[in-house]
C-alpha cells in the first residue's frame, strides 16, 4: 500500500514537473505601430513563431500605431502586468523623435530616459525579465542626412545606456539597419531596403528583424 | 491626588485638541514657472500668505519652470504626497500647449487628459482635497489672435471637464483672465496688463490671481 | 464717298466695341488643394462658372496642395503672369499656419506680411486686379478651441490689413466660415459642415464660397 | 609730338590701370547672426581684414540674427545689390533647419533650394562674384547625436549640389567643423570647441572659419 502510494506520489510529481516544463515563456513584444504590424503574416513576430520551437515559446504582440514611450508607461498595467509575461521586449522612440516635426508633440530627452526608466524598473520589480530595443530608422539613407537621424541617434544612445545601467540585454536594430544599408543601400535610397516607408518594415525588415531579436530571446533559457 | 491627576489629563486632552484645531491646513500649489515665481515677495502665493489667516494655513509652493502635465505626474510622490498635505491646487497647461511650437514637445489632447486624470486620482486616493486651474494665457489680446489661443481654449476646456468628472473645484484662470482683459486692455496689447510677456505674472497679475484663488482654498473651511 | 468712309468708319467702331466686349475677363484663382479642388464638378470655381455669364467671364484654377504664400510668390510668373488675367483671386494661408505643427515649416508672420505683400504689388505694378480672401477653417468648432484658431485669426487679421493698405477688395471668408458655423453648428462639430476634413470644402462649402465670391469678382465690370 | 602723344596714353593707360588695381575688392558676408557677430572685434570678419590687404580688400558684413535663406532673398535688393560688391560670401542654413524645432517655421527643403538658387541667379545676373558656405553646426558633438545632425546634413548637401550646379566655390563649414571636432572633442561636448553655445562662434571658431574663408576670397585675384 505505501509503496504504491509512493508510486503514485512519484508519477504525480514527474507529471507537474513535465507540466511546468511545457509551460512556455510567454513573451510580450510592446511598442508601437511596427509591432502592430508584426503580428500580420510575415511580421516579425509571425517569422519568429516559426523561428522559436511553438511548445517552449508564447510570442503576443502589444504594439499600438503612434506610440510614444509614456503611452506605454501609461498602459503597462492594462497590456502588459495583466498577461502576467516571462519577458517583455520594448521597441519603442521613433515617435518620440518623430512627433517633434509631425504634430510638435515628441518626448523630452531627459522625460523619454523618465519614462523609459519608470516601465523597465517596473517589469524588473514584477520579476519580468526585459529586452531593449533601439528605434531603427525614419529614412534609410546611409550618409546621415535623413531629417531625424541626429535625434534618432541621440534617442538610441539613452536606450544603451538604460539597458547597461538596469542590466538587461539590448537589441540595437538602430546599428544593425545602419550596418545592413551600408552594404546594401549603395544608392543611398531612404526606403525600400528594411522599410516600406521609411519606417515601416517591408519583408526583408521584418526577417531582419526577427533574426536580430531571435538570441536575446532564447539565451539563458 | 487622583483629582490633580484627572484634572491633569483633562488639560492635556484640551491642550492636545487645541493643537490639532490649531494645526494649519497646508496646501501645495502644485504647477511650473508661474507657480516657481508665485513664492517670491508678491507673488501670488507670497499675497495669499497676507490674505489668509497664518495660523490656519500653511502654502507651499511646488512650482518648476517648463513643467508640464506629465512632469507633474513624475514628481508628485516626491513633490507632493511626501509633504501630505491637505489640498493640492494644480495649475499647469501653458508648457503642454506652448511646447509644441518652442520644442516640438507639446502634450497630445488625449494623453494631457490621461496624466491630469492620473494626478487627480492619485491625490484624491490619498484623501487630499484638489483644485484645477486653466492655463490663463500665452498673450493677452482679446480679439483671440494670439498664436496659442485655441490650443488653450481646447486643454482648457479639458481641465473643466475634468473638474467636473471629478467633483473637484475650479479656478477658471482662462476665463478670469480674458473677462478682466476684455475690460482692461482695450488696445488690444499681447503683454503689459496681467503679464510682464505674454506669460508670466506681473504686480496686478499676482494680486489677481490671489483672489481669484482665495476663496476656493477656504471654501469648506 | 465721304460718306461711306463714314459709316465705314462707324461699322469698324462698333465691331471693335463689340469684339472687346465680347473678350472675357479672365480671371485666375490662385491658391492652395482648396483652389486645386475647386475646379472639379462642383467645386467652387466650377460652380461660379454656372453663376456667372460664360461669354463675360472666363475662371482659371491656379491651385497646387500644400501652397503656402512664398510658393505663390516663387510661382506667380509661370503660373499667373504668362497667363495675362484681369484679376488675380489670392487665397492662401492655411498651411502658412498649419504647417507649423504638421511640417515645422510654417510661415513667420513678419515673413508671410513681406511675400504676400510682394505678391500684390508685383499683380498692382502689371495692372491686374488682385481680391484677397482669408483662410477660412482649420477646425469647424465654434467656441474657438480649434488648435490652429488663434493664429487663424492672426493670419486672417494680416490680409484684412493688407487689403485696406492697397485699397483691394477682400473675400472675408474666415468671418462667414465663423457666422455660418454660429447658425448652422450647433453640436460645436469639428467638421461636416461647410469642409469634409476641417479644411477643405464639401458641397455645401463649395456653393457657400462660391457665393462670397460672386459679387467681389462681378462688382465695377 | 607724336611720341609724346604716345607717352601720354602709356602714362594714363598706367595711372588707369594703377587706379583699378587699386579699387579694392569689395566682399559682402550675406547671412545670419553668426556673420552678424563677424564684425565684431575678433569676429571671422574682422580677423579677415587682418588677413588680407586692407588696400586690395573691402569686406562687409550684411548678417542679421535669425535671418533665413527666404530673409536674404527678401532683402538682398537693399543690403547687397545697392551696394554693388565684387563678391558675395553666403553663408544661410542652420535657421532654416533650427526654427522648425523652435517656432515651428523653418524652411521645406525643396523651397530651400529654390530660394538659394534664386539668390545665386541673381547675383550672377549682376555679374557678381559667389561663394557657398554650408551651415557649421547646431552641437559639436562628433557621434552624431545632436538633435539637428541629420537636417544639416542634408542642408548643406544642397548647398554642395547647387555649387556645382552654378560652378561657384564652397566654402564647405560643415565638414571642416566636423573634422576639426573629430581631432580636438575628444570628450563628446556640444559645445566650446568653435562655439559658445553649439551655433555661436567662439575664438577659436572665429579663426577657423577666417582661415577656411581666406583662400577662397583670395583665389582668382
Amino acid at each position: 500500500m505505501k509503496t504504491f502510494v509512493r508510486l503514485f506520489i512519484a508519477f504525480l510529481a514527474v507529471g507537474l514537473l513535465a507540466m511546468t516544463a511545457a509551460k512556455p515563456t510567454r513573451i510580450i513584444f510592446f511598442g508601437d505601430s511596427i509591432t502592430q504590424a508584426g503580428v500580420k503574416p510575415g511580421g516579425y513576430i509571425d517569422r519568429l513563431k516559426t523561428m522559436l520551437p511553438a511548445d517552449q515559446y508564447e510570442l503576443i504582440g502589444a504594439g499600438i500605431g503612434g506610440n510614444k514611450i509614456y503611452d506605454l508607461f501609461l498602459r503597462m498595467d492594462d497590456d502588459v502586468m495583466a498577461q502576467k509575461p516571462d519577458m517583455v521586449v520594448i521597441w519603442v522612440g521613433v515617435n518620440d523623435v518623430w512627433h517633434k516635426a509631425t504634430s510638435g508633440t515628441g518626448t523630452d530627452p531627459d522625460k523619454f530616459v523618465k519614462f523609459y526608466e519608470a516601465v523597465v524598473k517596473k517589469l524588473q520589480a514584477a520579476n519580468i525579465k526585459v529586452a531593449l530595443c533601439t528605434p531603427a530608422a525614419i529614412g534609410e539613407k546611409t550618409d546621415m542626412t535623413n531629417q531625424q537621424d541626429g535625434d534618432l541617434n541621440q534617442y538610441s544612445q539613452f536606450i544603451r545606456d538604460i539597458s547597461k545601467k538596469y542590466n538587461v540585454p539590448l537589441i540595437d536594430l538602430r546599428k544593425a539597419f545602419q550596418d545592413y544599408n551600408l552594404k546594401s543601400n549603395a544608392e543611398n535610397k531612404d526606403r525600400g531596403i528594411l522599410t516600406t516607408d521609411r519606417v515601416h518594415l517591408n519583408d526583408a525588415g521584418n526577417q531582419y528583424v526577427a533574426e536580430q531579436m531571435k538570441n536575446v530571446l532564447t539565451a539563458g533559457k
